[in-house]
């Protein structure tokens, strides 16, 4: 039951990076939020306008980002967004979850199982309960969990669509239990707002590379979203890549081919899981995913194809990184927690050509 | 005065291009619109999603193109936007109108005196009654001529941020009545979305290059814009550029320096004169404009600086070419020709990065 | 034992693609070679000039594109390349070889068993006697059979890379028999030059999208390739991308890890492969491959990286599709047909940035 | 009368930024050079290959750069080119003259009088008596100066083809002696290599702006190569602007139509003066000017229009800024210096697409 009237007086901690933007550039329009506070670490003192001249003319373009502290954001929000480095929020979340706030946490600090963090992150976790206590917020797959959740998980860029696209496979068998391959490209955005010589223009047009591999810390999150979501262990080889553009992640999937699994059959499988889900196309058979067709948007588009020949499943999902893999979905996860309805301030359609 | 509950039933007629798209993407978020007609020419007879694969998810997605057509366009709206090639307008609108529609045109057919078509457009004007009537459909300096008029010529993106920058500078003697250089730049949208070898994306990344000059129409329209706008004759020398972009149109406009005109004079004039334009920013001085920033919104950016070196008043200008440079423009005339808030549908900031 | 006098007269049919303006710039640059004859078919009566503006200051720039005919050819140079569509060399090879001309094939046409046309390449293969002496121009693998032969058939884009680089792990059993995955990138002069919507500029900024998969025609020829070169049968499942770039291919190919092989002894293993072959750099353990670092060079890049975590090698492979995924190649080719150092005419480093 | 047997052995002091990569790029490719020395400031100690990943494979990868000193110069070359900051070179290069080296340098430092460089590159020249003696190294106009000098100062990227397109018409009295509007256009390896947020792929793509105006440091060096070249006055209006793209410069200028000047006499001096030109291209009427079309070339394309409507004589002109507008155009000068074939080692045509 959504209640029409509910409204949410939401902070954001981690303003001025790419996805701190995209944040406030969609909680600006959200129906049922009220922004009442904006902070960020290094940016901090500077107004909004000068870190993100594209909201200048907003409402907030003027107000000066606060420095990162709990209490001042409990003091103006009920609900608040960590959009920080990963390793930041793992120590700022616990103080704004026990000044009473719900939170949706953009880093990767919940996302793991304790252990995994010396591995894949680099740091020992400070807040092994609340990690436990965390909700994982793909909202197609855990829906239910997420809307009594006080902490959620919001997920990765890569794993968004790895999860989305295989784990009906996975549990209707229409793909193997073996090795899968993920091969990831993205744009420029998701390398961050951090200064490089690798991310200039320069060095990028024309530039097709891969990085971080074969221990990008997206790896062991797909491969706990696949086992949380199908109850099938998973591994998964990911190598990530960087392609000349800013805003689109795709990832192409190879995993064993289920005895007697058809195009057709993975396709409509894919179908039968997000008839529901507002936010999820699944494309006909033929129909390429496409990065740029959901650019702006909280589309994941999901393709499907099977290889005989070679006995593989072929998956292909589409999002944009910024708002499905990052803002839009932690704006959907908020809707769940609140009693929204899930589409609130998500609806707009992509910004095309 | 505004009328809240306001509602209005739209046709597009020729929304099988770029700025087609952009119309139903920018009606399908409008407070106050039901879409009840699309139409098209050659692609009459498939579907918006076919069409436009970026809108396929929305709730016009499945709904098939009609045939242009007048009549069927009048049972459904009462108000039509018209998205064709240039001369299609000029004999579809009358039709239109005579028929009881309110009516813009997206196309350059109305947007001169009739004298002036078959040299700058290459055909006689077949409807010059209409043509006297038709209002050009610059909000920020029309806007009165425009809430009353059945038929308004929507500008072209070019003329519009030369006419905001310059007529208000004109009108108080800040820039001088003498020759005016005007150095255009464009994404490819712009140049629509028919084949050419020149638009590809193999022989457009890393060139720049003029084009259509110096006989472009949008010559003849900044002279006419500038002279309705401040009854002062302007002379206008304009080469265009295609630039590796897609969305966006940056003008560079030089004009001779009023005795005694500063940059803070300069600058000073345009705030003022836009002080109550919602969708107007006239930049600080220093601060650069960019077309990036204003991507996806109906906003357009004004800068202005003086180099009293050689005695020029130097304005900048830019606007996304399918949002305020025609879309968003063509909603905005529609929101005063309909009585709603100026604003209405058009608040969205920009998707940056 | 190279004759540093010797020269050759040289055919280009089918000089209007970029490859075939590729194979023109190279040939111009070259010590040894005489450009004899030119010739294309839909675009036979032009100019080099007027087909490919950036030869209008070169030599040829003047010459009228002949039309394609063998003895015309056969007059006026003894050796020919050609740079058609797929299915148009399978029938004007033998006319030129019939004519005593040596012949190199940039198409696709003379790759593979004859049984394999009809499936992958749509045709009924029209000279399989040719085609059962056509040499497969993979010069680093296969020099010695490319110095004696009359007719060879160069190799594809995609499958020079991957080639490359697995087949030394292969032989070596480095890598595992088992399934391999090879996930390509290319750039859009990749997409050749003919019109369509997809390779537009508005349609391709900011897209990522896969193309023409499970059924690439490049997957036979890879895993023929292998086996050519290792003695190995190899199945290759393969998803080729388009992403927003021009030049460049990058292919990312995870096989099974044999046992006990590490980043060290994958690269060590191709590091030797290639000591003396010019035109390979295997990068040293933790560098990134990169298409732009090698633009316009006739070089290759290969990365190998042991994740002994799933048991997968990953191999990454990238070229400038233009010169050693063609052009480039085929001139190298050439030269060992003729006797020539194997890298004349093909020392430039890469234009970059 | 050119010595076919000379050679030279050259130093490159200030390798490491882009400017100084295509420097070794080309040098490497000249029949007449032999690398001597490669310096640098910060990135001494680092090898060419570290600093130019795509100079790794040449024989100079492996070099270490040197620190900047005039000494060691000087005791492994002859000839030196310069490409420092502005600034480094004015007391560096009067030091390689004394030790009897010739000099180009590509900086600004000896391209203005004295007087100029406090206004427009906020220093006191520390070398006035050098900078009498430095010639102005556009070939083109200057041959005879050059090819005796000792210092050379090498013209900036947008001087080059301003001063190209517009001094024969100057003089020859087809543009009048009024004000003169440039509007220049560049990528970003105009913007050097430093790192900024503004030269990032995520803030440049779709991007166009003005920077640096109305004191851009090259609008006094356009105005005195056109003094220096016709005998007239100039004074010039400069706004450049930063596209997205990487390499080329286009500018765009607007003078004064001289009394019944016509596009046919303004191509037809341009035509005439530059009969002898090997790396100019006059463009016939009606073709546009494009920066990909000499991408990686030394050649300039000049385009000229006249308007009569408005009275303005419009000129387009476009180079690669790191070949013609600055390397190239330095080999250039070297080889009127030295007696060599002025267009030894320059003779590559584009990398086109």
């Amino acid at each position: 039951m959504v209640d029409e009237s509910a409204r949410v007086r939401v902070a954001v901690l981690g303003a001025s990076g790419y996805a701190g933007g995209e944040l406030v550039r969609l909680l600006l329009a959200h129906p049922r939020v009220e922004l009442g506070h904006l902070a960020a670490n290094e940016s901090a003192g500077r107004t909004v306008g000068e870190v993100h001249p594209h909201l200048a003319p907003s409402p907030v373009g003027g107000w000066v980002l606060a420095p990162l502290d709990a209490a001042a954001a409990a003091e103006r929000a009920s609900f608040a967004f960590l959009s920080l480095p990963h390793g930041a929020s793992a120590t700022l979340a616990p103080a704004l979850l026990d000044a009473g706030l719900r939170v949706v946490d953009l880093a990767g600090d919940f996302r793991l199982p304790a252990g995994a963090y010396p591995e894949w992150y680099g740091f020992e976790h400070p807040s092994p309960a609340w990690l436990e206590k965390a909700v994982y917020g793909l909202p197609e797959l855990f829906a239910g969990d997420i809307a009594g959740a006080s902490l959620v998980a919001n997920p990765g860029c890569y794993p968004t669509p790895v999860a989305l696209g295989l784990a009906p496979l996975l549990s209707a068998g229409l793909i193997g239990p073996g090795p899968i391959v993920v091969d990831g490209k993205t744009g420029l955005s998701g390398a961050g707002r951090a200064l490089a010589e690798a991310t200039s223009y320069a060095a990028t047009e024309d530039s097709v590379r891969p990085y971080r591999f074969p221990k990008h810390q997206h790896t062991p999150e797909m491969e706990r979203a696949l086992e949380l979501a199908s109850g099938i262990p998973a591994t998964v080889s990911f190598v990530p890549h960087l392609v000349p553009s800013v805003r689109g992640v795709l990832v192409t999937c190879y995993a064993p081919l289920g005895a007697g699994a058809t195009t057709d059959s993975l396709t409509g499988c894919l179908a039968a899981a997000y008839a529901d889900a507002p936010f999820v196309r699944v494309l006909p058979s033929g129909d390429m995913a496409d990065t740029k067709r959901i650019r702006g948007s909280n589309l994941v588009e999901l393709q499907a194809v099977a290889d005989p020949r070679t006995g593989t499943a072929i998956v292909v999902g589409a999002l944009d990184n910024l708002v499905k893999g990052a803002a839009g979905q932690a704006v959907q996860n908020m809707n769940l927690m609140a009693g929204f309805e899930q589409t609130a301030g998500l609806q707009a359609m992509a910004v095309y050509p």
